[in-house]
């Protein structure tokens, strides 16, 4: 039999216990670098996400993220957004899940939460396009734009990789910029919250700029263009629907770009509103080029983050492999599978001998 | 919190013993018969399933099969098709699972294998057509080309709805069509074994006939043209995949053509070798027309069956039902959910309080 494993919330708790979760963000940053300079995109199959959307009542979406990248592996996470969860339901935004499959024979072999990986993940994504894309300097100016669920891993990811002296911080709803500081408060970090009449001068602040707001489509830019220092940096990780952009176009064509998933942020990120001319790169191809890497960092950049499959695939990974090596999680006999495969009711064996006999006797 | 049903093939097992195979697929046949009847084509949103297509080192695919019927509930089924599983590892072709979502939410509420579900659904969407496209009659001849998994809840299915005299099968693996008899022994037919030279007598004499093959996409048809007895139906179940087709062009150019679900039918059942007007309905709109109805009953009819999504929802919704009601399957917390949404580590609880508390004297 072929069983699998779920995780729990439970089970990454304890995962997380026993690493640390600044030594598994750290690892996780690790892997997905390597995993990403490594990508081959001859033999990876990783299509852009679809999904449905609906309203019930408001708006809300499924979507599915595929990634086989040719080792013998796929995973697809399922994706429910529901922006209004939090203030309706006291439910994150995201609820997710990632299944991992054999590709030989089609095989569940893991089913993991996909809500915190996804939220590690995107934090991770941005630490390292920043690595690549940010000059490295001590005391670091951070603005926030959006103090919701992303912008604590934004927050936690960048302290990881940068020596950050100020974080400067604002929300339209306030509540969420002030209680940013009790959520971080383990990076050692201080907030200084913003009223939205400071969002000028945060912006003009900040070295490293992150924009995660649930901005609905079609209310976007965040902001008008304004007066970067030089060589800001912008991670711009809430631009994931068609629609919906968080940064004014004339900034954007002045920036380096580089998206995550090129084709995926021209559908719903940054990158709509670009031409195809107007995107320097995509991340694993800056990972691979010193000479990217110094055009990025000699002026004004643009992470596209639009959230990567592969990165999923990877945080799943990591968090199975982590399960294993801890004994943690459930395996179970999801799937049916027959003892002939040319009978699909031959698992059920005891459970349709004693009708079959009784058929049989009847017939 | 929220907690994810999870049921394992074990439970399926228990549904079975408890409610009895015939039961379970009587029940399977009217609630699908109910659902199709009263498919509200503007408020679902069911797309055609999409996949990824690799060589690992045979071909495989993994494909997604949502269904959204704005009832507050979705479904999706990941297929795992691999079909060098039965010969090289004892396995079946499909591997699936389904999970059931609360779209108010996005919350997975429950998982449930898809191997048992997708076979059964099969053989009761082909019951269904059938008993609305052939006029009944006492001791009907079903012929069945291909042998294999399919075939067993084909004849089943079948059984279930017709009053069967003869069953008359055949397989390019001479093994297969030799083991059918005690696969279906329950449903106390017998089958008569045919050599592939026998399958013109076959398909000129059966009243019903079902084609369930693994034909590798670019080889079909799979027998040319032949003199069908008057009002003969078909259940074309084999196709499912671009350029796979198992039926020759002219008999479906003069047949009365019913599709499980049009668009995907065009894309990958044998519909994709007509033109948009040579296809005469859907099946859920020839429920709700006895006009239709008996135009196929008339004619030479076929049933194109790719596999409908929505099947998939009435299926796993059922075994839901009946687990909640026997009391089985494992209520696991998967999704991590966070006591404040805006927190992504608040669910972590304990596992990171005392690493905070550790990281805050540091700093």
């Amino acid at each position: 039999m072929r069983t699998t494993r779920i995780l729990s919330c439970e089970d990454i708790g304890e995962i997380v216990g026993s690493v640390g979760i600044d030594a598994l963000l750290d690892r996780l940053i690790a892997r997905l670098e390597t995993a990403f300079k490594e990508l081959d995109s001859q033999n990876a199959v990783i299509p852009p996400r679809t999904g449905i959307h609906y309203q019930n009542p408001d708006l809300g979406l499924l979507e599915w993220m595929p990634a086989s990248i040719g080792k013998g592996l796929a995973s697809l996470k399922v994706v429910g957004y529901h922006p209004t969860n939090p203030g309706k339901r006291n439910l994150p935004t995201i609820l997710s899940s990632i299944g991992l499959f054999d590709t030989t024979t089609g095989h569940l072999k893991c089913l993991v939460d996909g809500t915190f990986a996804t939220a590690l993940r995107t934090g991770a994504m941005t630490a390292i396009a920043s690595k690549y894309m940010v000059e490295p300097k001590n005391g670091i100016v951070l603005g926030i734009v959006g103090s919701g669920a992303q912008a604590v891993t934004q927050i936690h990811a960048l302290s990881r990789v940068f020596d950050i002296d100020r974080v400067l911080a604002c929300d339209i709803d306030r509540s969420a910029a002030d209680s940013l500081q009790e959520r971080i408060q383990f990076t050692g970090l201080k907030v200084e919250v913003v009223e939205l009449e400071g969002l000028k001068p945060l912006l003009e602040s900040s070295d490293i700029l992150c924009t995660c707001t649930s901005a609905d489509p079609g209310s976007g830019p965040l902001f008008n263009d304004f007066s970067n220092r030089p060589n800001l940096h912008i991670n711009a990780v809430g631009s994931d629907f068609p629609n919906k952009i968080e940064l004014p176009i004339s900034l954007l064509k002045r920036s380096f770009v580089c998206p995550d998933f090129k084709l995926q942020a021209q559908a719903e990120g940054e990158c709509q509103q670009l031409l195809e001319q107007e995107i320097d790169t995509e991340l694993s191809a800056l990972l691979n080029s010193a000479d990217l890497q110094n055009k990025a960092k000699d002026r004004l950049s643009v992470f596209d983050s639009t959230g990567h499959a592969y990165a999923d695939y990877v945080t799943a990974s990591l968090f199975e492999q982590l399960a294993q090596e801890l004994g943690l999680g459930q395996e179970l006999q999801l799937e049916s599978i027959p003892q002939d495969p040319r009978d699909p009711y031959s698992f059920l064996g005891k459970a349709l001998s004693a009708e079959r006999t009784l058929h049989e006797l009847r017939n």
